[in-house]
């Protein structure tokens, strides 16, 4: 069935809702699996206009997912879900039907496999590429525990790019593993994926035939059945056809139909006789089975819960920009002035707020794929010529570029600007995609300019600093809107290493609560100020600090002496960050004032809302004005 | 010519006296080429004999080195050399000759190639598998410049494993990027390569034929001239013989002998002529032209400088078991008590002191080449089958698994032991192999427990701590020996987060200077605070941390009342260091004490004896004590 519409009412899934345990699935007859599909896909729809969430992903799995818990005895057999936005289905077809709609709320169910959660979630995912890895250590421990079962890691096309994927696999044919891979090939990743390997995959479909598996599990080429099949890169691939998978020593079945049960039941069947790597190549079609999303799964990777209302703290900000395009908007001006602007990004062009640009400047545009160590190296040879890159990459994908951020920009003090996204925590999307670690892994880099914007104007004009600024810089701001000011098309840059007075204290007063607030916690630092003032007979001060690194060490030579109470805000781990930043430039100064970091907590925080997760941690205004009282009042009682 | 012996007299090399440009060389008739390689294999057996250092990999790239120079027009061309461990020809050809006996010396060359010392070092390099990425980066800039050049990316075999060189081919490709990239085919990485790649470099071998490359820059398949191959993986070799670097859309050349000047000169020119990515695949042998590393080119990867006399202070703690030798012993220990143990290395068997365990475990032993990202993975992926794996890894390295540390081990508190090797400041190899941000990476991942040990026992017994505290934990150790004390057979586990008092304050004192040291710190702290306690009127008190991670912030609680000053002392940057964390708990607990954090500057540090650093950073025993003593007067001024 082709459905046109997100059903609002519940649909009637006689099979699916007896479906508790994928035991209960194997007892089905064969022929009965095409009816789940359809019903699965059907409540998918349905669940998918509730939660909002990952989409097309998951429509394009439902037939994979149903013939994987048939043929496998999972979850004795290991079934390892690539970045796991795909895996919907397969949640729902191990006893969390009832609860999908609940999917990434606060409390609901987490936005990606977790083992937490489920023994059927082997693995716990969010960042791309790691199933293999994962799976074959798995699938070694249990053949060195003697009590080997089928591992099966499924890893979208778009993922195959990342090099620890490509690891993994060598690193499987090492020993023989048993294990198989399937690769789910629906001619994408989040962004078009690009390079050889895409060219590869098309390559291999130009060659008019297939590798089959017979009943007694033996390989045999047949040409392609008569099906369809038509790729992007179909006219580009001018490769030879030799195979990837079979050069590096895994055997090689496919490309198949992901969408036709009978064949992938016949296919898994005959292989779980063989041994040793193994791929599966079988294609299937993002967003299958609803037709807007067929025809534009980009727009579709992810859709917005169907909209009821809309929050009143949420519309009073409508209006402001997303930091994202604020980056985006930035990079085209920037660009306009500068030929020497060459931008990157490891396949998150729309994530990131790059689509105009890659329009208006496709010369200039590199997406590198999922590969975030090679688009920073790649961005330091390109400085190494003289032009000026800038790599757009969000907080928690940074960490795979940690080493090459150290050793091969750094290091040798190269003008690369880093844009970095998503800082901070990011909501829905859970522990695995929030950034709140880079301050501490980057406030000890040498050489690094490192700063945070308190607003969305002054992100555009910090990216254009950390752009002027000679050598590594970069500028870190959250997910999602701005603070809905005003940003002032021209650009000037900020001094370095220079933080702003944001509230001085009452003259009154001669003593004051100096609050060092870095990005986006300057905001709700001054609604705090404006609370506390109301309270305390003492003076307030707010600086945003705009600059970790250089952290601004005269503002708080200035300031101390009035300082009766310093207090530090950041979105961000307080171990090592910005507010232990400021700690280590007191104790070298030997200035002794009580100190308040505020900050989130030493532990992974589950999704819900980014709102309420900074008001869970007491990171928004009433928060703050609460730790900063109690702060004040301890105190008062020291000598 | 096959040399025995390493010359201690400069040999006579006429031609490479003459050579202080690489445009001298290329006025050079290609038949005097041969006597080039011959003096400058010479002189590097001359020079190494001196500096000591990389060793076999210098002398497997003579002649490919000439060739390279020759042909292209350096350094308007650009070679990158990755890693670097072979670039003493290089450095030798482009007027660094009579600096060579300098390498790897405090004031001297760089032990790899480095931009601030030549035009010609295109590249900073250290970390393998940057070069193609590298490589790219100048090679698009070049022809978005409109000023295109030759670009040559050399990298080993081992190299090639790392998933960053598959990101960069495969981005390479679809810019259809000018790129060479010589596979410098040696047979083995710094231990043996593994895995699919290897298997896959035999069965190039096995095919019986070469892609030549004809005068007018064509490809043509030819039969195998007559020289002999000989590969350890030669029998192992089972793939088909589909070529990986053709399949991913290189054009694919050779295997070519990488000896044969006048071959590899005609292969060059002629791939001048085309255009796209192209990989020549050269074969070379480690130890080229000296019998003793030919024979053996494990044992003369590297070597040591001709001994001449052994520095009195080394000399005292002769017989100091090497860290890495006591994490090997451990491992075996360990191992046979507990058979879930498995051990995991990227690449660093005989560097991480693992050969015998490899030897006795061959089961339980994985060596997964050099796939760092991989690595942590892996043991992911066992550990969640109930084994307890092992990853034994450089710090410096360990920032290449970041990432995979956070998400796939810690989010999910896996069972996974790190021994982290090379922790702090590592000598002769510089700043490229420095590990001193592993506290600040490390220290903000939660359910991470994180150790230093004072001296070898503790590191055993921290090792043993680490395996059995049921989650991620790590040790991290430094370079080089212990301090010569004993070692106890039986392991015992520390308790988790608790420091040691290894100095008591004279009880006569009603105040003292508290000194929490951390790992290596801990011996030159006790020393300096003898030091002290001579010239100061006031109790001096050591703490041994034990535990970055936990903080022992008990001990902490306990010492402040009597401490007047508190010092954090630690090999690593003071940002975001273990004593910054010291200062976070201080502030949290509003503890207002003077603080002096030693550590390291945030600078990169140039490469010098590992004790000549510590001692200009100021953290051997004699700075540390001027620290305090200046730290001390400064406090005694403040109200």
């Amino acid at each position: 069935m082709l459905y046109t519409e997100i059903p609002a009412q519940r649909p009637v899934t006689p099979l699916l809702d007896a479906i508790d345990h994928p035991k209960q699935l194997r007892q089905l007859d064969p022929d009965q699996l095409l009816q789940v599909a359809d019903e699965l896909r059907q409540y998918i729809l349905y669940a998918a206009g509730i939660s909002g969430g990952h989409f097309g992903a998951n429509l394009g799995v439902v037939e994979l997912t149903i013939a994987l818990h048939y043929c496998f005895n999972t979850p004795n057999d290991r079934l390892i879900w690539d970045v796991g936005h795909q895996a919907y289905p397969h949640k729902i077809l191990t006893g969390r039907r009832e609860d999908i709609t609940t999917i990434r709320a606060k409390n609901g169910l987490a936005a990606f496999p977790a083992r937490e959660e489920s023994e059927f979630d082997t693995f716990g995912v969010g960042h791309s590429s790691t199933a293999i890895s994962a799976g074959l250590g798995m699938s070694l421990a249990r053949r060195y525990q003697g009590n080997p079962c089928e591992v099966v890691s499924i890893v979208g096309d778009g993922a195959m790019t990342a090099g620890m994927a490509f690891e993994a696999m060598n690193d499987a044919v090492a020993h023989q593993a048993d294990l198989m891979v399937v690769l789910n090939d629906n001619d994408m990743s989040i962004s078009c994926s690009t390079g050889g390997f895409a060219k590869h995959l098309a390559a291999i479909w130009e060659k008019g035939h297939f590798v089959n598996i017979t009943e007694a599990g033996e390989a045999v080429v047949e040409p392609y059945p008569n099906w369809t099949y038509t790729s992007r890169l179909h006219e580009a691939a001018t490769n030879e056809a030799d195979n990837l998978f079979k050069a590096i020593g895994f055997e090689y079945y496919g490309p198949f139909d992901g969408h036709d049960i009978p064949q992938l039941l016949r296919v898994f069947e005959s292989l779980k006789k063989r041994q040793g790597p193994r791929l599966i190549h079988v294609y299937t079609k993002k967003g299958k089975g609803f037709s807007p999303a067929e025809k534009d799964p980009i727009k579709y990777h992810a859709i917005s819960k169907t909209p009821v209302i809309v929050p009143q703290t949420l519309a009073s900000k409508k209006s402001a920009p997303k930091y994202s395009s604020v980056f985006g908007q930035w990079l085209c001006d920037e660009a306009e002035q500068d030929t020497r602007l060459l931008a990157i990004t490891p396949a998150m062009c729309e994530g990131s707020g790059m689509v105009e640009f890659a329009k208006k400047y496709p010369k200039r545009f590199f997406d590198v794929a999922i590969a975030e160590q090679h688009a920073v190296t790649l961005a330091a040879g390109m400085a190494c010529e003289g032009l000026k890159p800038v790599v757009a990459i969000y907080s928690t994908f940074l960490q795979r570029g940690y080493d090459q951020l150290v050793h091969d920009v750094a290091l040798q003090n190269l003008d690369v600007t880093f844009g970095i996204d998503r800082a901070g925590l990011v909501g829905e999307d859970g522990p695995t995609h929030a950034g709140v670690y880079d301050y501490a892994y980057m406030r000890t880099v040498p050489n690094l300019v490192l700063m945070a914007p308190k607003d969305e104007n002054e992100c555009r004009q910090m990216l254009h600093t950390a752009y002027h600024y000679k050598g590594p810089a970069a500028v870190r701001y959250p997910r999602g809107v701005g603070e809905g000011i005003d940003i002032q098309q021209e650009m000037k840059s900020l001094e370095i290493g220079r933080a702003e007075i944001v509230l001085h204290a009452d003259e009154q007063y001669e003593e004051q609560i100096t609050i060092l607030a870095f990005g986006s916690r300057v905001s709700p630092a001054l609604s705090a100020a404006h609370q506390l003032s109301k309270q305390l007979d003492i003076g307030i001060c707010v600086v945003n600090m705009r600059f970790i690194k250089p952290l601004d060490t005269c503002m708080i030579d200035e300031l101390q002496a009035k300082t009766a109470l310093f207090v530090t805000i950041e979105e961000h781990a307080v171990m090592a960050g910005a507010g232990s930043s400021v700690n280590e430039y007191l104790a070298h100064a030997q200035i002794l004032k009580p100190m308040l970091n505020l900050g989130l907590p030493d532990e992974f925080l589950a999704q819900a809302d980014h709102k309420q997760m900074l008001h869970d941690c007491g990171l928004d205004a009433e928060g703050i004005t609460e730790s900063i009282l109690s702060a004040w009042k301890k105190s008062l009682t020291l000598c």
